[in-house]
């Protein structure tokens, strides 16, 4: 069972000893060790698909892309998905309307030339174990998660053969995977499923559930300053400490390359969160509504070509 | 000319090396030895008037202050006043409607029992020269700011010879004085007179100012986290990193005692934005629309009873 060895060596190299991450990557290797569908893969270097100028990651979305203009995190995508090589795979299932919405990127896509387009347009669980989808899975250079409803998303894709193959090509490096809005939520392994705004840090500000676990390290909050998130994305930390805080403004992308590190693309900011250092919170004392302490987070404010490793939790040196 | 000892030392002791608040503190001592209206101070220690218990402080009230239930903050105010010894001015010249919102605070602070109350009704910059008024800024043992439109406030105000008493007799811990909403934004030297929501840090998102300088480490925004206001606070940091950003919620007061600790009272949560340990920030280059970089902010979350020192630039042990 060929594990490629860059793989193996990723998650088994040492760990940051203010990062949290060793369990999740022993269950990353777990998963990629022990999950049956191993026993089909058949493992390409990616290198041996695509220039390397056009590596695949892992793009988290924050809502509200530009579809129409300038395209540059779609473009992007398409480019990191293989350009006019890209098999891209759409996956509408967030939304309620998926055949239109599933439509409306495939014309995008289109015009900017993939070679092959497939909308897996998933109406049940059952679905999420289609062969022909599967096989398209399989054979795809990209994968777009729409916006819509992340609970819908999950509810319908978590634990399906379908969404197995893509995390695990994903985290491969095989293919690269994006998200927005909704399609961003899932991509942790702790979720924010909703909440309110306009209130102080709070419990019953964020409603938490597993996500598809793309990222395990990470709580992606999406249309981030926006819509007023600071403080359900605190919420969430407060609740998670052993997870960083992503929040992305819309338009805006986070762009995750294989080794942890991310960079942030487009309109507006990508904040991190990050409460390695924090010395208290009243989180779980305290009953649902009554307002958090939240002492010593650290705090960044990314914008286009900053970057910052996950693993290392700390900004690396833009490529500008 | 006798400033009290005390204000001395506190305006003189070691500077913590990570704090930037060295030259404010010369500029505040600088004020105290040469403004003119010194000559006439006679300084009466806080301890000869009012019980030890409750003390003189700074309050920083972030809007929508309970009027009617509990009114823990106001009440808070009325005794560190002096309770039944109270002598309370109420300016309300930030409001369009003074009247009315004077009498509304008077009515409260009547209730509550004050032995004096006077409402500073400052119509232009002639009446902030008012003997009248500027005898009861120096007799008074507590003045409440109302809130309203924070740049009507300091063009009314600041350089006046009441604004100067009063400013002079709170840094000098005679008083207690608190502002809410408007009455909050004014408190430090810069002061956000307006601005945006809804959009990633960038500079055209605030507008600042002077204000009249009470605190003038600090940079108050208000109705924080019911607003979306973080991006807004974040992008003033920015351009001032030798200030600390305070952010108080809704029903939330940051109350200052003389050693500049300050604790978090009532319903929300006091957020402190510290750039001390920023390593970059695109600010000075970008256009005004651009999004930020601000990399390595430290962020507290305060709710009710936490504390935190704006000198050392560190939280305290509460007092529960």
């Amino acid at each position: 069972m060929p594990i490629p060895i860059e793989t193996l060596q990723r998650l088994t190299r040492p760990v940051n000893p203010t990062s949290i991450d060793f369990r999740s990557r022993l269950e990353r290797l777990f998963n990629l060790i022990s999950r049956p569908i191993m026993l089909q893969l058949k493992p390409q270097l990616f290198q041996q698909r695509m220039p390397e100028l056009t590596k695949t990651a892992v793009m988290i979305i924050g809502g509200a892309e530009d579809k129409v203009h300038g395209r540059q995190i779609l473009q992007t995508f398409f480019k990191r998905s293989g350009g006019e090589d890209a098999r891209i795979a759409i996956i509408p299932c967030a939304s309620r309307e998926p055949a239109i919405i599933g439509d409306r990127y495939r014309e995008i896509f289109t015009e900017m030339g993939a070679k092959q387009i497939e909308i897996l347009d998933i109406r049940d669980r059952d679905q999420g174990n289609h062969s022909d989808w599967l096989n398209f899975a399989e054979a795809c250079t990209g994968v777009f998660m729409t916006g819509g409803d992340q609970l819908r998303l999950c509810s319908m894709l978590s634990e399906t053969c379908i969404m197995d193959k893509i995390r695990m090509r994903a985290q491969l490096g095989e293919i690269t995977l994006a998200g927005t809005s909704a399609g961003a939520a899932v991509m942790g392994e702790q979720m924010i499923a909703g909440g309110g705004s306009g209130e102080s840090p709070n419990r019953a500000l964020v409603d938490m559930t597993s996500g598809l676990g793309i990222i395990p390290e990470i709580i992606v909050d999406q249309h981030f300053h926006n819509r007023n998130r600071m403080a359900r994305l605190m919420s969430a930390i407060a609740a998670y400490p052993d997870k960083l805080g992503i929040g992305i403004d819309e338009d805006t992308c986070a762009m995750f390359e294989a080794d942890g590190t991310f960079q942030a693309i487009g309109k507006g900011t990508v904040t991190v969160i990050d409460p390695g250092e924090m010395t208290y919170t009243n989180q779980p004392q305290v009953d649902t509504t009554e307002p958090l302490s939240v002492h010593n987070l650290r705090v960044h404010v990314l914008s286009h070509g900053d970057r910052y490793n996950l693993y290392k939790r700390a900004l690396v040196a833009p490529i500008r």
